[in-house]
């Protein structure tokens, strides 16, 4: 069984946002699959995706400080400038966490670890509507 | 074809243990698959996968010291401290590195280059066990 | 359906290039899959896949200073010297960015965005011939 389907999510603040109960609701065909794979992708290099922990939203802020700081803003090195400040770092973010995850499908569910959740990491000021595409596949 | 397992690992030192040998064992069933793909999950979000070099234990020594001076642990600015010195830095690692990795499997085996090996890579002092969801399809 | 092929692409220098061109040329099968996902797997430790942005060869520069900077060559504390002062570095930066991408294919053609495409990244100087294995599957 293969579904493939593409989802748009509204413009979210730069910074990192908790998408799972968003993504759920898009696949109800998950229930028909024992076991199988949800692959997330998403059609953008100045935001990314991951896997982490959804129970202290401090985690979400530390990782919004965190990148900042390793991957900064107006870095003098930069060549690439003519989109902004925070393009050039958002490329590089979105290639350290990347553009795809995958998650075991099991008995009708993501099988995610207890405390794991979906993040969608916005790297831009102003990044507009994110597009991903979601494929599930299994039997 | 698709096979899916949870199977789980006694916990590790922190640092970047090979973990091949042990994933392999668990997997008889990819002798029947003549292309496919082994995808492996970890559900955790302290600890993370990658592929690397297996034959020089001082790559993985060197992994362990580049990761803890690039994400430290006590760093002033993380605000999620309450679940030890050593956890918000092993969130970081785990996106950095990631929760999955995906292998082609070949002719019944994992078609990995000469050098590479699976890490588990265990970012925590004490980690507890480790649950890896294995998942294989192919034909 | 599933397909499976190793190519080899000749040795580029160190850096960041654009091989979708190349990849794509390698897998006509694609025009016959409605909806599936393009799995590409480097048999290497000491160079990476990801995907980033086609349209600005600075962006492809800053990569480099960037990573350079972030995972330098010769840092004293490295303990893996023998193979050279780039070898260690590339391991790092092989595991940071990942030894494989996934891209859904959609009637016939990757889905990507407008301004994504795949990157090899090689880090090491004289890194010779990288070998890909490519793996599509889908209906």
């Amino acid at each position: 069984m293969w579904q493939q389907k593409e989802i748009s999510l509204s413009q979210l603040s730069r910074g990192f946002h908790i998408i799972t109960d968003q993504v759920i609701k898009q696949i109800p065909e998950i229930i028909n699959i024992s076991k199988g794979l949800l692959h997330i992708f998403i059609k953008h290099t100045s935001a990314s995706l991951t896997i982490n922990e959804s129970a202290d939203p401090t985690v979400r802020h530390d990782f919004e400080t965190y990148f900042n700081k390793t991957v900064p803003d107006n870095a003098p090195e930069y060549l690439h400038k003519s989109e902004g400040p925070d393009d050039m770092p958002a490329h590089l973010k979105s290639s350290i966490l990347g553009s795809s995850i995958s998650i075991p499908i099991l008995d009708g569910e993501l099988n995610l670890g207890t405390w794991q959740s979906i993040y969608l990491c916005e790297h831009r000021n102003y990044g507009g509507n994110r597009k991903l595409v979601l494929s599930i596949q299994g039997e």
